[in-house]
Protein backbone atom coordinates (compact mmCIF):
# COMPACT_ATOMS: atom_id res chain seq x y z
CA UNK A 1 0.00 0.00 0.00
CA UNK A 2 0.88 3.53 -0.59
CA UNK A 3 -0.36 7.22 0.53
CA UNK A 4 -0.27 9.86 -1.96
CA UNK A 5 -1.08 13.32 -0.91
CA UNK A 6 -1.72 16.53 -3.52
CA UNK A 7 -2.81 19.59 -1.92
CA UNK A 8 -3.87 22.69 -4.36
CA UNK A 9 -3.23 25.80 -3.48
CA UNK A 10 -3.72 29.25 -4.76
CA UNK A 11 -0.09 29.83 -4.95
CA UNK A 12 1.29 26.34 -5.74
CA UNK A 13 1.39 22.53 -5.26
CA UNK A 14 2.99 20.00 -2.33
CA UNK A 15 2.69 16.59 -3.65
CA UNK A 16 3.76 13.77 -1.23
CA UNK A 17 4.43 9.94 -1.21
CA UNK A 18 5.76 7.43 1.14
CA UNK A 19 8.56 5.45 -0.25
CA UNK A 20 7.04 2.20 1.19
CA UNK A 21 6.61 -0.85 -1.27
CA UNK A 22 5.81 -4.21 -0.21
CA UNK A 23 4.20 -8.03 -1.23
CA UNK A 24 3.84 -9.28 1.55
CA UNK A 25 5.29 -8.89 5.28
CA UNK A 26 8.47 -10.66 3.92
CA UNK A 27 9.11 -8.43 1.07
CA UNK A 28 9.41 -4.74 2.18
CA UNK A 29 11.69 -2.10 0.38
CA UNK A 30 11.86 1.51 -0.30
CA UNK A 31 11.08 3.23 -3.96
CA UNK A 32 10.68 6.58 -5.38
CA UNK A 33 7.21 6.95 -6.14
CA UNK A 34 7.89 10.53 -7.57
CA UNK A 35 8.89 11.23 -11.09
CA UNK A 36 9.13 14.54 -12.71
CA UNK A 37 8.91 16.04 -16.50
CA UNK A 38 10.12 19.44 -16.39
CA UNK A 39 11.46 21.91 -18.62
CA UNK A 40 12.06 24.79 -16.91
CA UNK A 41 10.30 28.33 -17.57
CA UNK A 42 8.23 25.72 -20.34
CA UNK A 43 6.46 23.10 -17.95
CA UNK A 44 6.78 21.39 -14.55
CA UNK A 45 4.87 18.05 -14.48
CA UNK A 46 5.08 16.07 -11.57
CA UNK A 47 3.57 12.03 -11.68
CA UNK A 48 2.75 10.54 -7.58
CA UNK A 49 1.87 6.81 -7.80
CA UNK A 50 -0.19 4.85 -5.65
CA UNK A 51 -1.00 0.57 -6.68
CA UNK A 52 0.83 -2.69 -8.25
CA UNK A 53 4.46 -1.28 -8.75
CA UNK A 54 4.85 -2.63 -11.76
CA UNK A 55 2.18 -0.85 -13.52
CA UNK A 56 2.88 2.54 -11.92
CA UNK A 57 6.77 2.12 -13.25
CA UNK A 58 5.71 0.63 -16.67
CA UNK A 59 3.34 3.97 -16.60
CA UNK A 60 6.38 6.25 -15.32
CA UNK A 61 8.48 4.78 -17.66
CA UNK A 62 6.99 4.96 -21.12
CA UNK A 63 5.73 8.52 -20.38
CA UNK A 64 9.86 8.84 -20.09
CA UNK A 65 10.63 7.44 -23.45
CA UNK A 66 7.65 9.27 -24.68
CA UNK A 67 8.00 12.34 -23.82
CA UNK A 68 11.67 12.47 -25.59
CA UNK A 69 10.40 11.64 -28.63
CA UNK A 70 9.07 14.41 -31.06
CA UNK A 71 6.06 14.41 -32.20
CA UNK A 72 4.81 11.21 -30.15
CA UNK A 73 1.12 11.60 -28.80
CA UNK A 74 2.10 10.22 -25.46
CA UNK A 75 5.14 13.66 -25.20
CA UNK A 76 4.09 15.05 -22.14
CA UNK A 77 6.29 17.92 -23.18
CA UNK A 78 4.27 18.88 -26.30
CA UNK A 79 0.72 18.38 -24.51
CA UNK A 80 -1.15 22.10 -25.18
CA UNK A 81 -2.57 22.09 -22.12
CA UNK A 82 -2.51 20.07 -18.46
CA UNK A 83 -5.49 18.46 -18.78
CA UNK A 84 -4.13 17.21 -22.34
CA UNK A 85 -0.86 15.87 -20.58
CA UNK A 86 -3.33 14.71 -17.83
CA UNK A 87 -5.03 12.49 -21.03
CA UNK A 88 -1.46 11.21 -21.84
CA UNK A 89 -1.13 9.73 -18.44
CA UNK A 90 -4.00 8.72 -18.26
CA UNK A 91 -4.05 6.79 -21.80
CA UNK A 92 -0.74 5.19 -21.00
CA UNK A 93 -2.27 3.79 -17.80
CA UNK A 94 -4.92 2.14 -20.21
CA UNK A 95 -2.72 0.66 -22.31
CA UNK A 96 -0.57 -0.68 -19.41
CA UNK A 97 -3.54 -2.54 -17.43
CA UNK A 98 -4.44 -3.40 -21.17
CA UNK A 99 -1.29 -5.34 -21.93
CA UNK A 100 -1.05 -6.69 -18.32
CA UNK A 101 -3.89 -7.09 -15.85
CA UNK A 102 -5.19 -9.95 -17.33
CA UNK A 103 -1.91 -12.23 -16.72
CA UNK A 104 -1.57 -10.27 -13.39
CA UNK A 105 -5.38 -10.80 -11.70
CA UNK A 106 -4.57 -13.92 -10.88
CA UNK A 107 -1.97 -12.76 -8.31
CA UNK A 108 -3.23 -9.35 -6.74
CA UNK A 109 -4.60 -6.17 -7.62
CA UNK A 110 -2.66 -4.68 -10.95
CA UNK A 111 -4.72 -1.51 -10.59
CA UNK A 112 -3.06 1.70 -9.63
CA UNK A 113 -4.08 5.66 -8.92
CA UNK A 114 -2.11 8.38 -9.78
CA UNK A 115 -1.90 12.13 -9.00
CA UNK A 116 -0.80 14.36 -11.70
CA UNK A 117 -0.50 18.05 -11.23
CA UNK A 118 2.07 20.64 -12.62
CA UNK A 119 1.55 24.05 -14.86
CA UNK A 120 2.53 24.83 -18.25
CA UNK A 121 3.36 28.35 -19.83
CA UNK A 122 0.52 30.39 -19.96
CA UNK A 123 -1.92 28.77 -17.98
CA UNK A 124 -2.39 27.88 -14.82
CA UNK A 125 -1.09 25.29 -12.56
CA UNK A 126 -3.40 22.55 -12.15
CA UNK A 127 -3.50 19.04 -9.62
CA UNK A 128 -5.37 15.62 -11.08
CA UNK A 129 -6.63 12.77 -9.49
CA UNK A 130 -6.08 9.36 -11.94
CA UNK A 131 -7.98 6.71 -11.31
CA UNK A 132 -6.92 2.73 -12.84
CA UNK A 133 -9.49 3.33 -15.32
CA UNK A 134 -7.44 6.19 -16.70
CA UNK A 135 -10.52 8.88 -16.41
CA UNK A 136 -9.41 11.50 -14.17
CA UNK A 137 -10.54 14.21 -11.55
CA UNK A 138 -9.33 18.31 -11.26
CA UNK A 139 -8.55 19.81 -8.18
CA UNK A 140 -10.61 22.98 -7.25
CA UNK A 141 -10.98 25.70 -4.42
CA UNK A 142 -13.62 23.25 -3.16
CA UNK A 143 -12.11 20.06 -3.25
CA UNK A 144 -8.34 21.41 -2.85
CA UNK A 145 -6.46 18.15 -1.89
CA UNK A 146 -6.68 14.55 -3.91
CA UNK A 147 -5.50 11.61 -2.33
CA UNK A 148 -4.43 7.98 -3.48
CA UNK A 149 -3.94 4.83 -1.63
CA UNK A 150 -4.65 4.75 1.79
CA UNK A 151 -6.43 7.65 2.08
CA UNK A 152 -9.04 7.29 5.55
CA UNK A 153 -6.27 7.96 8.34
CA UNK A 154 -4.86 11.20 7.26
CA UNK A 155 -7.77 12.92 5.56
CA UNK A 156 -9.08 14.33 8.85
CA UNK A 157 -6.57 16.72 9.48
CA UNK A 158 -6.76 18.30 6.18
CA UNK A 159 -10.86 18.40 6.58
CA UNK A 160 -10.27 19.96 9.55
CA UNK A 161 -7.22 22.53 8.72
CA UNK A 162 -6.64 22.98 4.85
CA UNK A 163 -8.01 25.44 3.06
CA UNK A 164 -7.24 26.99 -0.40
CA UNK A 165 -7.09 30.33 -0.73
CA UNK A 166 -5.47 30.90 3.20
CA UNK A 167 -3.36 27.62 3.96
CA UNK A 168 -0.10 28.97 3.32
CA UNK A 169 2.29 26.97 1.46
CA UNK A 170 4.51 26.68 4.99
CA UNK A 171 1.59 25.40 6.37
CA UNK A 172 0.58 23.01 3.72
CA UNK A 173 3.87 21.24 4.51
CA UNK A 174 2.92 20.72 7.83
CA UNK A 175 -0.78 19.55 6.98
CA UNK A 176 1.08 17.09 4.58
CA UNK A 177 3.31 15.68 7.32
CA UNK A 178 0.75 15.15 9.99
CA UNK A 179 -1.38 13.46 7.61
CA UNK A 180 1.34 11.28 6.73
CA UNK A 181 2.17 10.55 10.21
CA UNK A 182 -1.43 9.75 11.15
CA UNK A 183 -1.35 7.31 8.27
CA UNK A 184 1.76 5.70 9.33
CA UNK A 185 0.85 5.28 12.95
CA UNK A 186 -2.34 3.34 12.02
CA UNK A 187 -1.25 1.20 8.67
CA UNK A 188 2.16 -0.31 8.70
CA UNK A 189 2.07 -0.90 5.05
CA UNK A 190 2.49 3.04 5.20
CA UNK A 191 6.25 4.25 5.97
CA UNK A 192 8.68 6.89 5.92
CA UNK A 193 10.34 8.31 4.45
CA UNK A 194 8.19 10.75 2.47
CA UNK A 195 9.45 12.38 -0.50
CA UNK A 196 7.90 15.83 -1.13
CA UNK A 197 7.20 18.63 -4.01
CA UNK A 198 6.77 22.31 -3.38
CA UNK A 199 6.22 23.97 -6.33
CA UNK A 200 5.90 27.60 -6.31
CA UNK A 201 2.44 28.52 -9.03
CA UNK A 202 4.33 30.79 -12.10
CA UNK A 203 7.53 30.19 -11.17
CA UNK A 204 8.45 27.54 -13.89
CA UNK A 205 11.48 26.66 -12.16
CA UNK A 206 12.47 23.00 -11.90
CA UNK A 207 11.33 21.10 -8.33
CA UNK A 208 13.12 19.05 -6.10
CA UNK A 209 12.68 15.81 -4.39
CA UNK A 210 12.91 16.59 -0.68
CA UNK A 211 13.30 13.25 1.53
CA UNK A 212 12.13 12.99 5.09
CA UNK A 213 13.58 10.20 6.57
CA UNK A 214 11.92 8.75 9.84
CA UNK A 215 14.36 10.31 12.03
CA UNK A 216 14.22 14.01 10.27
CA UNK A 217 14.57 16.74 12.23
CA UNK A 218 12.05 19.06 11.54
CA UNK A 219 9.19 16.06 11.03
CA UNK A 220 10.03 14.77 14.29
CA UNK A 221 9.40 18.06 15.48
CA UNK A 222 6.21 18.78 13.48
CA UNK A 223 4.92 15.69 15.36
CA UNK A 224 5.97 15.81 18.57
CA UNK A 225 4.88 19.88 19.04
CA UNK A 226 1.74 18.40 17.10
CA UNK A 227 0.86 15.90 19.70
CA UNK A 228 1.62 17.66 22.65
CA UNK A 229 -0.85 20.64 21.68
CA UNK A 230 -3.51 18.47 20.68
CA UNK A 231 -3.22 16.74 23.98
CA UNK A 232 -3.32 20.23 25.12
CA UNK A 233 -6.46 21.18 23.10
CA UNK A 234 -8.66 18.42 24.27
CA UNK A 235 -7.96 18.86 27.84
CA UNK A 236 -8.69 22.51 27.53
CA UNK A 237 -12.07 21.91 25.69
CA UNK A 238 -15.40 22.20 27.67
CA UNK A 239 -16.28 19.33 30.09
CA UNK A 240 -19.66 17.88 29.38
CA UNK A 241 -22.34 19.01 31.49
CA UNK A 242 -23.66 14.53 32.80
CA UNK A 243 -25.00 14.72 35.96
CA UNK A 244 -24.40 11.89 37.77
CA UNK A 245 -21.80 10.75 34.94
CA UNK A 246 -19.02 13.44 34.85
CA UNK B 1 -22.24 1.33 8.01
CA UNK B 2 -21.97 2.41 11.37
CA UNK B 3 -19.28 3.37 13.57
CA UNK B 4 -18.93 2.07 16.92
CA UNK B 5 -16.37 3.15 19.58
CA UNK B 6 -15.31 1.66 23.02
CA UNK B 7 -12.88 3.81 25.43
CA UNK B 8 -11.62 1.27 28.33
CA UNK B 9 -10.32 3.20 31.04
CA UNK B 10 -8.71 2.66 34.42
CA UNK B 11 -11.77 3.82 36.02
CA UNK B 12 -14.63 2.64 33.41
CA UNK B 13 -15.84 2.40 29.77
CA UNK B 14 -17.32 5.02 26.95
CA UNK B 15 -19.01 2.90 24.80
CA UNK B 16 -20.43 5.31 21.59
CA UNK B 17 -22.32 4.65 17.86
CA UNK B 18 -23.80 6.14 15.18
CA UNK B 19 -27.12 5.83 14.03
CA UNK B 20 -26.69 5.64 10.56
CA UNK B 21 -28.34 2.51 8.92
CA UNK B 22 -29.07 2.32 4.91
CA UNK B 23 -29.22 -0.24 2.59
CA UNK B 24 -28.77 1.84 -0.39
CA UNK B 25 -29.09 5.74 -0.64
CA UNK B 26 -32.97 6.03 -0.61
CA UNK B 27 -33.05 4.01 2.42
CA UNK B 28 -31.40 5.99 5.21
CA UNK B 29 -33.10 5.47 8.68
CA UNK B 30 -32.40 6.38 12.38
CA UNK B 31 -31.78 2.73 14.75
CA UNK B 32 -30.93 2.12 18.11
CA UNK B 33 -27.37 -0.02 17.44
CA UNK B 34 -26.79 -0.25 21.84
CA UNK B 35 -28.09 -2.44 23.69
CA UNK B 36 -27.92 -2.78 27.73
CA UNK B 37 -28.20 -5.48 30.02
CA UNK B 38 -27.89 -4.49 33.42
CA UNK B 39 -29.44 -5.90 36.93
CA UNK B 40 -28.19 -2.66 38.99
CA UNK B 41 -25.35 -4.08 41.45
CA UNK B 42 -25.26 -7.61 40.16
CA UNK B 43 -23.96 -6.87 36.25
CA UNK B 44 -23.72 -4.28 34.07
CA UNK B 45 -23.78 -5.14 30.24
CA UNK B 46 -23.69 -3.08 27.20
CA UNK B 47 -23.94 -4.10 23.34
CA UNK B 48 -22.94 -1.99 20.66
CA UNK B 49 -23.47 -3.47 17.32
CA UNK B 50 -22.02 -2.86 13.72
CA UNK B 51 -23.04 -4.41 10.31
CA UNK B 52 -25.86 -6.37 9.19
CA UNK B 53 -28.87 -4.83 10.71
CA UNK B 54 -30.71 -8.10 10.53
CA UNK B 55 -28.31 -10.27 12.28
CA UNK B 56 -26.98 -7.61 15.25
CA UNK B 57 -30.95 -7.23 16.00
CA UNK B 58 -31.47 -10.84 15.92
CA UNK B 59 -28.04 -11.18 18.19
CA UNK B 60 -29.85 -8.55 20.41
CA UNK B 61 -33.24 -9.96 20.57
CA UNK B 62 -31.54 -13.55 21.24
CA UNK B 63 -29.80 -12.46 24.11
CA UNK B 64 -32.86 -10.23 25.89
CA UNK B 65 -34.82 -13.36 25.29
CA UNK B 66 -32.51 -15.99 26.66
CA UNK B 67 -31.58 -13.45 29.63
CA UNK B 68 -34.76 -13.60 31.05
CA UNK B 69 -34.35 -17.76 31.30
CA UNK B 70 -32.93 -19.43 34.41
CA UNK B 71 -30.89 -21.49 33.58
CA UNK B 72 -30.49 -20.97 29.60
CA UNK B 73 -26.99 -21.31 28.57
CA UNK B 74 -27.36 -17.33 26.61
CA UNK B 75 -28.08 -16.18 30.21
CA UNK B 76 -25.82 -12.94 30.62
CA UNK B 77 -26.96 -12.65 34.08
CA UNK B 78 -25.86 -16.03 34.52
CA UNK B 79 -22.31 -15.78 33.20
CA UNK B 80 -19.87 -15.93 36.05
CA UNK B 81 -17.42 -13.40 34.15
CA UNK B 82 -17.32 -10.87 31.40
CA UNK B 83 -15.23 -13.60 29.04
CA UNK B 84 -18.24 -16.12 29.90
CA UNK B 85 -20.57 -13.22 28.71
CA UNK B 86 -18.60 -12.44 25.83
CA UNK B 87 -18.47 -16.30 24.63
CA UNK B 88 -21.99 -16.44 24.79
CA UNK B 89 -22.30 -13.12 22.76
CA UNK B 90 -19.96 -14.83 20.30
CA UNK B 91 -22.15 -18.26 20.69
CA UNK B 92 -25.17 -16.29 19.83
CA UNK B 93 -23.45 -14.48 16.81
CA UNK B 94 -22.29 -17.64 15.36
CA UNK B 95 -25.79 -19.28 15.93
CA UNK B 96 -27.43 -16.40 13.88
CA UNK B 97 -24.67 -16.32 11.26
CA UNK B 98 -24.95 -19.86 10.32
CA UNK B 99 -28.82 -19.44 9.74
CA UNK B 100 -28.78 -16.68 8.06
CA UNK B 101 -25.39 -16.44 5.97
CA UNK B 102 -26.05 -18.57 3.24
CA UNK B 103 -29.49 -17.54 2.30
CA UNK B 104 -28.45 -13.68 2.78
CA UNK B 105 -24.99 -13.29 0.99
CA UNK B 106 -26.52 -12.83 -2.38
CA UNK B 107 -27.96 -9.71 -1.67
CA UNK B 108 -25.30 -8.39 0.43
CA UNK B 109 -22.52 -9.18 3.94
CA UNK B 110 -24.36 -10.83 6.46
CA UNK B 111 -21.77 -10.09 8.91
CA UNK B 112 -21.82 -7.93 11.98
CA UNK B 113 -19.03 -6.82 14.64
CA UNK B 114 -19.70 -6.14 18.40
CA UNK B 115 -18.10 -4.12 20.96
CA UNK B 116 -19.09 -6.13 24.58
CA UNK B 117 -18.42 -4.13 27.84
CA UNK B 118 -19.41 -4.02 31.62
CA UNK B 119 -18.40 -5.24 34.64
CA UNK B 120 -19.78 -8.56 37.08
CA UNK B 121 -19.67 -8.11 40.72
CA UNK B 122 -16.54 -9.00 42.50
CA UNK B 123 -14.42 -8.99 38.69
CA UNK B 124 -13.47 -5.71 36.96
CA UNK B 125 -14.51 -3.91 34.19
CA UNK B 126 -14.15 -5.31 30.62
CA UNK B 127 -14.49 -4.49 26.93
CA UNK B 128 -14.70 -6.63 24.21
CA UNK B 129 -14.43 -6.86 20.38
CA UNK B 130 -16.54 -10.03 18.82
CA UNK B 131 -15.87 -10.46 15.61
CA UNK B 132 -18.62 -11.91 12.97
CA UNK B 133 -16.83 -15.02 13.35
CA UNK B 134 -17.57 -15.22 16.87
CA UNK B 135 -14.27 -15.37 18.67
CA UNK B 136 -13.36 -11.92 20.00
CA UNK B 137 -9.76 -10.02 21.56
CA UNK B 138 -10.07 -7.87 25.18
CA UNK B 139 -8.87 -3.80 25.37
CA UNK B 140 -6.34 -3.83 27.93
CA UNK B 141 -3.93 -1.25 28.77
CA UNK B 142 -1.89 -1.16 25.48
CA UNK B 143 -4.68 -1.74 23.71
CA UNK B 144 -7.34 0.65 25.48
CA UNK B 145 -9.74 1.53 22.50
CA UNK B 146 -11.56 -0.94 20.11
CA UNK B 147 -13.47 -0.02 16.97
CA UNK B 148 -16.07 -1.67 14.70
CA UNK B 149 -17.23 -0.85 11.19
CA UNK B 150 -15.86 2.74 9.73
CA UNK B 151 -13.18 3.17 11.81
CA UNK B 152 -10.14 4.18 10.02
CA UNK B 153 -10.93 8.12 9.76
CA UNK B 154 -11.97 8.67 13.57
CA UNK B 155 -8.63 6.73 14.39
CA UNK B 156 -5.85 9.29 14.38
CA UNK B 157 -7.28 11.42 16.96
CA UNK B 158 -7.02 8.40 19.51
CA UNK B 159 -3.68 7.74 18.58
CA UNK B 160 -2.49 10.56 19.58
CA UNK B 161 -4.66 11.90 22.48
CA UNK B 162 -5.99 8.67 24.26
CA UNK B 163 -3.95 7.24 26.92
CA UNK B 164 -5.10 4.48 29.55
CA UNK B 165 -4.41 5.59 33.09
CA UNK B 166 -4.36 9.05 32.09
CA UNK B 167 -7.11 10.10 29.98
CA UNK B 168 -10.35 11.39 32.46
CA UNK B 169 -13.80 10.48 31.64
CA UNK B 170 -14.49 13.66 30.78
CA UNK B 171 -11.38 13.83 28.22
CA UNK B 172 -12.71 10.34 26.63
CA UNK B 173 -16.16 11.75 26.44
CA UNK B 174 -14.76 15.04 24.27
CA UNK B 175 -12.50 12.49 22.28
CA UNK B 176 -15.33 10.04 21.37
CA UNK B 177 -17.45 13.17 19.98
CA UNK B 178 -14.35 13.95 18.54
CA UNK B 179 -13.43 10.91 17.02
CA UNK B 180 -17.10 10.47 15.22
CA UNK B 181 -17.18 13.99 14.11
CA UNK B 182 -13.99 13.21 11.62
CA UNK B 183 -15.35 9.94 10.43
CA UNK B 184 -19.00 12.13 10.12
CA UNK B 185 -17.12 14.19 8.13
CA UNK B 186 -15.79 11.85 5.48
CA UNK B 187 -18.48 9.42 5.26
CA UNK B 188 -21.75 9.61 4.74
CA UNK B 189 -22.73 6.23 5.64
CA UNK B 190 -22.05 7.37 9.40
CA UNK B 191 -24.20 10.59 10.95
CA UNK B 192 -26.04 12.05 14.11
CA UNK B 193 -27.17 11.62 16.47
CA UNK B 194 -24.45 9.38 18.48
CA UNK B 195 -26.10 7.16 21.71
CA UNK B 196 -23.11 7.42 24.00
CA UNK B 197 -22.88 5.24 27.33
CA UNK B 198 -20.34 5.67 30.46
CA UNK B 199 -20.18 4.04 32.87
CA UNK B 200 -18.24 4.39 36.36
CA UNK B 201 -15.86 1.01 37.02
CA UNK B 202 -17.28 -0.46 40.22
CA UNK B 203 -20.43 1.98 40.49
CA UNK B 204 -22.57 -1.15 39.31
CA UNK B 205 -24.90 1.45 38.49
CA UNK B 206 -27.30 0.75 35.55
CA UNK B 207 -26.36 3.31 32.61
CA UNK B 208 -28.47 5.70 30.51
CA UNK B 209 -27.72 5.82 26.68
CA UNK B 210 -26.61 9.76 26.02
CA UNK B 211 -28.20 10.93 22.64
CA UNK B 212 -26.14 13.53 21.03
CA UNK B 213 -28.31 15.09 18.09
CA UNK B 214 -26.61 16.87 15.22
CA UNK B 215 -27.31 20.08 16.68
CA UNK B 216 -26.34 19.53 20.29
CA UNK B 217 -25.09 22.26 21.76
CA UNK B 218 -22.24 20.54 23.37
CA UNK B 219 -21.43 18.99 20.62
CA UNK B 220 -21.34 21.52 18.53
CA UNK B 221 -19.42 23.70 21.26
CA UNK B 222 -16.10 20.39 20.92
CA UNK B 223 -15.99 20.74 17.44
CA UNK B 224 -16.23 24.07 16.85
CA UNK B 225 -13.42 24.78 19.51
CA UNK B 226 -11.47 21.85 18.50
CA UNK B 227 -11.33 22.60 14.79
CA UNK B 228 -10.43 26.65 15.84
CA UNK B 229 -7.73 25.17 18.01
CA UNK B 230 -6.14 22.73 15.26
CA UNK B 231 -6.01 25.24 13.33
CA UNK B 232 -4.37 27.58 15.81
CA UNK B 233 -1.80 24.60 16.59
CA UNK B 234 -0.76 23.92 12.82
CA UNK B 235 -0.11 27.87 12.59
CA UNK B 236 2.25 28.11 15.54
CA UNK B 237 4.37 24.66 14.30
CA UNK B 238 7.65 25.76 13.19
CA UNK B 239 8.38 26.80 9.35
CA UNK B 240 10.36 23.66 7.35
CA UNK B 241 13.89 25.23 6.36
CA UNK B 242 13.66 24.63 2.75
CA UNK B 243 15.68 27.30 1.30
CA UNK B 244 14.04 28.61 -2.18
CA UNK B 245 10.95 26.95 -2.07
CA UNK B 246 8.82 28.19 1.54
Amino acid sequence: MTYGLGLFLDDGLVITTDTRTNAGVDHVATVRKLNLFQRPGQSIMMLASAGNLATTQAVATLLEQRSSHAGHPHNLFEAPTMFDAANMVGGVLREVMMANADYVKGYGDPSASMLFGGQIAGAGHCLFLIYSAGNFIQATADTCFLQVGELKYGKPILDRAFRYGTTSMADAVKLSLLSFDATVRSNLSVAPPFDMICYRADSLEAVQIRRFEKQDAYYSDVRRSYSRSLRETVANLPVVDWPGVI
